[in-house]
């Protein structure tokens, strides 16, 4: 995503009295009223968390599978190692490697990973393509014998049958339904003018984390849609 | 501020069907349903940036006084650091002092910062008192022809008279009234349960930064109590 490319269409809307907001992806430089959204950094905090607890006292190496590109994607990363490093002494991030959202391509990265680390106890996929990938090389590992925990993103498909036979052990589920629910009560607001002037300064806040909940084989049945 | 003080107080109440928020300072092992506050280490790069304004091309030399075993004033201080480090390479951050939210020791410690760096900028002091307490060393070194820049924190009286004489340049406003007003919000969701569950995970964001806005002798006036 292009954080500046819609920046002129949004200030136009806005200029004509037009209330805006971002949801899931924001334009930090534009005269939208507020971002909902996940804050990446944290996703990466967490994961990081669950990691630690999946690997339980003995702690271990443990490799990231990502798209280092992206500034969502660089920001898990970085939550995910810097928490990692400052609480976690027992565990070491070996390697980052660049699964390009692909499929095939995570799968080849993570094959890689185990061979360069035979010793390696997790990996960290942050999105939901690369993580299917990496769960499909931990399936030929595990026919060795391995034993790979596997944190994914988001709540595909895939990513939810994977965690329903035991070779994902987590994913992080984005609040969604929370960005649309608030996204409209801050449009209402604005409409409405119960949220201050609506040229300059609101009373909306800028910035709302709509948070992360940790997908385990426990609570997975909900999240398929329809249920 | 204990983050882990009011936590079984908090539990209980959420556990016997009382709904909890939290504003201005978090419980984040607690209960409770939410916390709406400032992202202090957000704060200190706004301070930071406003800061690289006020010294235009030029940049220097600047310090911070701060409160540095408070987490929340820790946090502000690493965000003006980092990104001074990060995004204005001709300033530096020569030194962090210990005015311990005192208006005399803060007064002491900037004109020891003033003595050691004689070509100082400009100064952050991350609360009201100290940032008090830097105008009157700054205003001793006016007198001998100095010329320094000072970002405060919160709008208390003493700050904004500061702020219309010219001796603070800016100051930090919180934003309390979003605190208070979407606190209320959030309670009316739970109370109404149109937030989902009361037990177990809810439809509200779990973090909310209400932001920061600058306030500098262009809008000062707007910030005295009744006005």
């Amino acid at each position: 995503m292009d954080p500046e490319a819609l920046n002129p269409v949004i200030d136009k809307a806005v200029e004509s009295g037009i209330p805006v907001v971002m949801f899931d992806a924001d334009a930090p430089n534009s005269k939208a009223y507020a971002f909902l959204g996940t804050n990446n950094y944290y996703a990466g905090v967490t994961a990081a968390d669950k990691m630690a607890e999946l690997l339980n006292e003995a702690g271990g190496e443990v490799g990231v599978v990502t798209h280092p590109n992206q500034l969502n994607h660089k920001e898990r990363t970085e939550g995910f190692r810097e928490t990692i490093e400052k609480e976690y002494p027992k565990m070491t991030v070996v390697d980052v490697k660049d699964g390009r959202g692909d499929q095939m391509i995570s799968k080849e990265v993570s094959e890689e990973l185990m061979r360069e680390y035979p010793n390696i106890k997790g990996i960290f996929a942050s999105e939901a393509n690369g993580g299917v990938g990496v769960g499909k090389a931990v399936i030929d590992q595990q026919k060795k014998g391995g034993d790979i925990h596997i944190i994914s993103f988001d709540t595909d498909k895939g990513t939810l049958d994977m965690i329903n036979d035991g070779i994902i052990s987590a994913t992080m589920a984005q609040g969604t339904w929370k960005m649309g629910y608030w996204s409209l009560q801050f449009l209402f607001h604005l409409q409405h003018d119960i949220a201050g002037e609506l040229e300059g300064e609101t009373n909306l806040p800028r910035y709302v984390d709509t948070g992360i909940t940790v997908v385990t084989k426990d609570n997975v049945n909900e999240y398929y849609p329809g249920e």
